[in-house]
């Protein structure tokens, strides 16, 4: 049961995006910037950073949606997401996005524990400025959503099936639209 | 010195939204919804728990911006804001503000850690859902803001003046305006 009365029965942070459509709109726009615009990091890498994250926020609803669409768009799949969960320094992920994972590690237990030598491994692994920016913008952003859904005492469905259906609507059309269709989105 | 090369030596947030201006946009927005739209809560209320969640996170640049811009909305001043930070239960604030304070800070160690007293306790001081919701996503984004700043090792002037001098641009102009021109707002 949420803390508050949503007036809808949707999981996680859409059924509180229903609630308070003036702040989903840039919550939203976050999120399209951040995993799906343009940029040298694949949406799949993106969303693995953010999958990643919510894992260690222990947030299982963004750890399932965002597991979910990094799959979607990974070569490997789920594999690759979950063995990041895992243990990135084990994953079948390349020296740039592992060194990039240590970074969001870091920024989740404080923007202050991030070491100049996070950022030279980064940095050595071929990380661009622009690139480790977003991972630290990723993984801080992560530390929002996850405390919102979480601290408002969302509920979250079991099935992965959900979230591999969510996963169609975000991936084709993505953050923002299921606002405006969700029993398209959310079985 | 910053992590990464911004090219312009402006302080915290404002140098990190000029180096990045794609994420600036969603992240002042969402700024403005929060703490400046339409609201029962007061823009000073509001941002004084966005300077006690920074607080807590011990970032120095986003404590001190919204110190004074809580301080130059709030009957009282810094003395309000400064009693908050060092002890929410014994500040000169209203009940209600000091229950949503208590969710600030459980908010800000995890989502998960808010409970139901929590909520209850603010819900008989008059809080509403939506000042209950729009306290959780603040302490939320200041979690990311915070992180985002420090994070990318940005640096905090020391004098408050430079503060006060924006937050005149703040309260007159809003979030953003300063990337619009960054020289008359931060000293």
């Amino acid at each position: 049961m949420p803390h508050i009365e949503l007036a809808n029965n949707m999981p996680g942070i859409v059924g509180l995006m229903m609630f308070r459509p003036e702040t989903a709109e840039p919550l939203n726009a976050l999120a399209e910037t951040l995993l799906r615009a343009d940029n040298s990091l694949s949406r799949g890498e993106r969303e693995t950073i953010a999958a990643y994250v919510s894992n260690l926020n222990e947030c299982r609803f963004c750890e399932w949606s965002h597991s979910a669409f990094a799959a979607r768009q990974l070569e490997g799949g789920y594999d690759v997401v979950d063995s990041v969960k895992r243990d990135p320094d084990e994953a079948p992920v390349s020296p740039k996005l592992r060194a990039l994972l240590a970074i969001a590690a870091a920024v989740q237990r404080s923007g202050r524990d991030v070491t100049e030598g996070d950022i030279s491994a980064a940095r050595n692994a071929g990380a661009s400025d622009v690139e480790i920016h977003d991972t630290v913008l990723i993984a801080a952003a992560f530390c929002m959503y996850n405390r919102y859904v979480d601290g408002l005492g969302t509920w979250a469905p079991d099935a992965r099936e959900a979230y591999d259906q969510m996963a169609e609507g975000i991936v084709e059309h993505g953050y923002g639209a299921s606002l405006k269709n969700p029993s398209d989105i959310i079985g």
